[in-house]
């Protein structure tokens, strides 16, 4: 029974991190500055080998996460093998800016990325002339007041399944950009405001240029309806600005219960 | 009726800092890192003279504020009186870990340290292997776990009327080192724990060191008793270590309903 949970091999964490001063979740040639990266080395220092790290997904340079999941397959005769112990001497080693908060083993089958169902991303902004101190490199600082009944009637236009092609920064398209927003909900919490999108995928920089787009709205830049036209065409220039990466978390990413 | 709100020219602001990178409240000669220092600078800009800022009282190198009181007396023929008109100002002016919440026209004779009348100050401990990534840096590590029904037997022998003069680091004491602490309440939320001290007026290093001795307290080092030691011999000596400051909020400053 490779997939009894004890014998399976595979470790699944749950991370935060404020991205602030990263490149991104993805590791990359030029930088060592990525999540994916300082996580992959801690893990060849405790294992002596090298250890591939999968993502839920990547986040962009400067997007934080609340709750990223990833997982990684010990090596053969792995001196450590017990979650919690993981768990310690990742975060004994890792930065005070990226947190392990959960480790578990799980089946050996499971792959962070291609068994994620859904995941939601918030998006937080601040409407009022000065950001909170203690919250300020995690919040959008809009600075201006927004109309919620425009942004929150686009919204429902948005969700949804559809083509996503003109709210996605790529040029050229492989694969299909077709996606499902289960919800968009806008809330405020005082003088902040926090958008949670809610969604079985979303294309790159989908979320920031979502989020632009519902501030135009909310600034009477634009009409509700205008999200309309950008949905028919797939016609980025139609769509609004990339909200900048400061105020977008990657809050959960949701899978079938763990057998 | 110089007392008449609009006519004072005395103006009470609500401050916030975040005091990771300052040398604390007061202005000082060989720094231009302090909180004080920063807002008289942009007052006197604002004003073109010089425009002292009275604080409810000084905060250590470090230590962050929720709720500073200060005031500042415009000068005759001041260009700019309105109290939202300055918060504005401030807040354009101010870096980003420094805000002004609320700015109000007060009576000429309130002084922010001279009427107050009691200061609640907050300090928070993280228990777990690591901190909360996003409020890293407004919560003392101490990554162990903190025996609290210690904690709060110990907190009983302090509130009260005492001589704190052993909870001071200050050698020498020209005035009065009796002070009256009203409350202190201490929290569990998650793995945190806060302790919030209320008090009519706390000595230099007072609230920092009554924190180290209660977490020695918590870790069983020493007994809840021992701090009746302490009040009654005032020997600093007796008393537990100085808690580091970035776990150190001033949280409130109380005063009588201003006129």
């Amino acid at each position: 029974m490779e997939e009894k949970k004890k014998v399976s091999g595979n470790i699944r964490l749950r991370l935060q991190y404020d991205g602030s001063r990263y490149d991104g979740w993805q590791k990359q040639k030029n930088t060592d500055k990525t999540i994916q990266g300082k996580l992959e080395q801690i893990l060849e220092r405790l294992y002596g080998e090298p250890v591939e790290v999968h993502g839920s997904g990547r986040t962009d340079a400067g997007v934080h996460a609340f709750g990223q999941m990833a997982n990684f397959h010990l090596p053969e005769h792995a001196s450590v093998s017990n979650p919690e112990e993981i768990k310690a001497y990742l975060n004994h080693y890792l930065p005070e800016d990226i947190a392990v908060s959960e480790a578990e083993a799980v089946p050996a089958r499971f792959h962070s990325r291609l068994n994620a169902e859904a995941k939601t991303y918030c998006y937080r902004i601040e409407t009022a002339e000065k950001k909170d101190v203690f919250s300020r490199k995690y919040v959008y600082g809009l600075g201006k007041p927004l109309d919620l009944d425009a942004m929150r009637k686009a919204a429902e236009y948005l969700v949804g399944t559809h083509d996503f092609r003109g709210f996605c920064s790529l040029k050229k398209f492989k694969k299909s950009t077709v996606r499902t927003i289960f919800s968009i909900d806008i809330k405020e919490k005082g003088t902040l405001v926090e958008i949670s999108y809610t969604g079985d995928g979303f294309l790159y920089n989908m979320v920031r240029i979502l989020t632009g787009t519902l501030l135009e709205i909310g600034r009477k830049e634009r009409s509700a309806e205008s999200v309309q036209a950008v949905l028919e065409s797939g016609n980025r220039e139609l769509a609004g600005f990339t909200a900048p990466p400061e105020g977008l978390f990657l809050q959960e990413v949701f899978y079938q219960k763990v057998q």
